[in-house]
């Protein structure tokens, strides 16, 4: 078995990356690590492990960590990961880290949108951004990978194809995307107090969500320009997935079928994306707790606008499932390995 | 006390209209029909009001409405309400249609979006559209009152002040709306049976909702021009409240500020607009059994697209309680009266 | 119009208290206090009053509420409430305190069940406990009222008719609770947050709930012996709503006709106990924001027990509504006054 | 692989068998039938399958059923199942009804539960009740095993350590079980329908639920005694999940030390019962998805009455996951094959 760690296994995307993990065949989770809760039981802090994974949380110290241990999924907060990195490279661990500090490649971005100086920049550029579908090659070879954001993941699954393909009229471009609660995380505060949040639904940091800029990296390498959209994220009612739709006009007139086409033949080999057959749609609930990334395309034929809909789990294959995903890939591993399990 | 009826008075718009009639100080509801509960009492099928109103359900036969009724809200479905309204006003009553029915003023289009003939067209030139901000004198008058659908009471309320100002690049408004599940009345269906409801979003049909012809319809009279543009509706696991976010760009450069002002100014005696002052967004939650539209603009200044956010209860401000705000219109009252109870 | 204070209006109780004295036609709410948020208006921490409610929020100082004002409604914290009341009844205020601090007549079961000494128990005497069905009375004249706990509530309107008959075979009793998550106050924690508490259910502080004394004091009153019980509580997944199922056994048999008979005639004249008739059950839906507590008795004929359900809003009937329905014995205003507004 | 049928495939049990018995690592489901869906694919019916089983459903006709199929799971509603059960086992097919129809071993008591004659008596005597913790044996030889209602899961697994020690006063005890909406099935209903049943709690079937009898049955079994007790079930507003509240009173005085040994004992080698060292307690997410059942034992010190919680998910547990497990003991396989995956 190959030995994995994880640091910060008690938050809603760590549990997440011990779910899969402990039902993967090949990989095993000897190092578990969470601040708050160091020396107590992961089944203590969450019953559902309780006779499963009876396992004691350790503190977070780098030099503590086992030399078998080959790969690290680092599921700290944003910020906290940066700093831990390093360390773990230096210990000549490979890194999965789920945290934003090493999605975006210029630091002046990193600046303007987490409100912070990035503390480690000279690893931007080595980093390895972890979307199987559109980088599987670089993948294999990191050593840092950063796990992308739970609505860049649904955002881009939804527009690569044509991005690449120089077909889109960017200055049309709006993604409204929709998320349960749990990505916000695990800690308590007052929008997500259960009386307030339930049977709501508000738009949230519109205009300024720190996904954006993510977002636009990578369809800017994909569209071979500089792409500047609109992104704008809601809140909804229920505790998994993420929706996202994506209004754009095109640069050309294309019917429903060859964008199909077209969304088949990028996908083809891909095994974590499903193209749905018209008029299926895709709905969170059949995404739940899987790693698979739905999608629909429509075409507003009264005024040309194509509309693309995309849906994931934004636990799964919008954090954790994908982090597994890319750890099949960095170790040579099939790429659907402990991700096949069907769910509930 | 002035005397009306409400003609299906147990599906969600028709209990919600008792909710508000029984509490206004002027109007009393003193025959309520139910086909399927004809004979037994409201409180029997709607059990919140026992010992409130204890009223016998009738069936519908307008010949037996006492001539003391002064004004019938209509709150059939949508195909049966065609084939009552022209009873009504041969009997001399003031109506309020809730329905579909009478919105649309083109036959054509009925036919196109509803799938079926039109039963009476000749109603439909002298059939006045209930949104009061933007109707009011002609409202007073009516003799029939077409009540607007929820989603165009929300994207006409977030657009009407750009719209008339001729402002707007209409090629490319985006109307991306998200209502909760009561907006698809009390019948069963597998869609909306609780454990395929709940915990789950979606879009549906996406480019061929029937609310579009009626959005565009309404603009198309404010803007002088034929307007096409893309309305997208989800489904929110919630019972109540529709949020729109509307995206635009406009034919000239303009400010936050000045939109703000624009929109005071347009909005500046309604009563039930509340322009939120930024940063504050709607949530469907805070106008919960309101008549309130809660409307917030953002600007997007990184690519000068407008974002209108607007929030209703889609029972209410979509449905029942803008009928009653009509009435009022209508009868000469205060436009709030009997509307002005704070919601939960 | 009659000024009344309302200390604490931030809270859940304390926003139901403003949004049922709002509408109340011969009162006042003239003085909101609220720490946390002093000097802000209250529509600006609950957006649902922006343009209903745009009053601003004091600091709690009892020195400077106006003498106009002739009582207080105290919505403050178990044990805040204690070191207030006092002060207020030394200034002349008759208070309605919907802590729990006043209710308990025993200081020693007090410091028991509340982990603290009481800090006044010389009012304890002089305090009415404020169930209206019980001791309308007293309340008519009470300086100091201790409007009871939401699970004391339903309880107690579920056994009093029998407590008082003798009829009880009081070491059968069992009380089954389940609660909605309102009732644990508005402080975001771990347990109320969204995803740990939307799809779940489960039982809490079993046998140690604070309220079980407050339940068994005042049947022991009604029973004329020292009455000792199981009282259980559960939370659900929803907002609002208490719903007890009470078990027990007779001394003596008799009919579910009898039981129905003796419960009619003990509620009588109450305005807001709704005892249902066979089949019919209660729901807590039904009961949402209004003020009606909903009873019906069932009887296990294969081994006599009887079942008593009801239902609640637990912050209307089971802590504010009531206070505005104490609020109107003590002013000898009509009972139902401000209470009769049809709920959603 | 072992070859097994799935019947009636499409219900929310049938598709809980589905989604575990595809990841079991020995057993295949080859056949699936789904009267009302046959033709299509279990995935156009249930999206989540899409890209993992898309396996076209059959009609339900037992001739057609491949000989090498060893196992069938009969998923039909109650009353349809034993019509098909008999046909089943002449064709030498071993069967696990998850239906109510083999369960009660008294026709008369069928009948007066269930009203209707039952089918099939002479197929009750053989037919094996499956609950694997106390009949493990029997389990394994079983032609027909009838596989136990959720509620009578839950309540057995709580009690059945007590029952055999002949330490219950059975005149004292009360079942209080609350569960979540799957319980009723994938027909859409009234009360069913989402706006009618979230923001909900009601009891239902007082006194005369139909998993009475299944409960007093085994208990009397294991009590050696007759035990009538009152069982009376709640609906929660989540998808998945019993919790039951167990009140008893014992015919000796002993110690909740005692009473954990006692459980620990009997349940000793079983692998999907967790006992919950004080202070926890069950919750119903904490088991979601999985086999567990989860116990807590609490004393009620002030008057003597034990209180047992146990939760279980009512689909996995209480139906299918149960079904699995008895099925790998009458394979002789292990009895955690297939269902040690760890819930979301």
């Amino acid at each position: 078995m190959i030995e994995v760690a994880v640091l910060g296994a008690t938050g809603y995307t760590g549990v997440e990356l011990v779910r899969l993990l402990y039902s993967h065949p090949r990989v095993k989770p000897v190092y578990l690590t969470a601040e708050r809760y160091a020396g107590r039981l992961l089944s203590e802090v969450h019953g559902q492990f309780r006779g499963q994974v009876d396992v004691e949380l350790k503190p977070l110290q780098v030099e503590d960590l086992p030399d078998s241990i080959e790969l690290v999924f680092c599921a700290l907060p944003h910020g906290s990961s940066a700093g831990v990195v390093p360390k773990l490279l230096q210990r000549g661990k490979r890194v999965i880290d789920l945290s934003a500090d090493f999605r975006l490649k210029r630091p002046v971005l990193y600046e303007q949108w987490y409100g912070r100086v990035h503390p480690a920049p000279e690893l931007l550029a080595g980093a390895v951004y972890g979307l199987p579908e559109l980088n599987r090659e670089a993948i294999a070879g990191a050593e840092l990978l950063a796990n992308p954001g739970c609505y860049p993941t649904a955002a881009l699954l939804a527009l690569a194809p044509l991005a690449g393909a120089g077909l889109v009229d960017w200055r049309t471009v709006v993604i409204d995307a929709k998320s349960g609660v749990s990505g916000a995380g695990r800690s308590p505060r007052q929008d997500f107090h259960f009386p307030d949040c339930t049977e709501n639904f508000k738009a949230y940091r519109v205009t300024g969500h720190q996904h954006t800029p993510e977002i636009e990296q990578e369809l800017s390498a994909l569209a071979g320009c500089e792409v500047i959209l609109s992104f704008i994220p809601h809140l909804v009612p229920m505790v998994r997935g993420i929706l996202c739709t994506v209004y754009l006009k095109l640069n050309a007139e294309i019917s429903r079928e060859q964008l199909y086409a077209m969304y088949k033949k990028f996908y083809g080999a891909a095994q974590f994306v499903r193209l749905l057959a018209p008029p299926a749609l895709p709905e969170t609930r059949l995404v739940r707790g899987s790693n698979f990334c739905d999608i629909a395309l429509c075409l507003d034929e009264r005024n040309g606008r194509v509309i693309i809909l995309s849906a994931i789990d934004n636990l799964t294959r919008g954090a954790s499932g994908q982090a597994v995903q890319n750890m099949n890939i960095m170790l040579g591993l099939p790429e659907k390995m402990g991700l096949e399990v069907l769910p509930i």
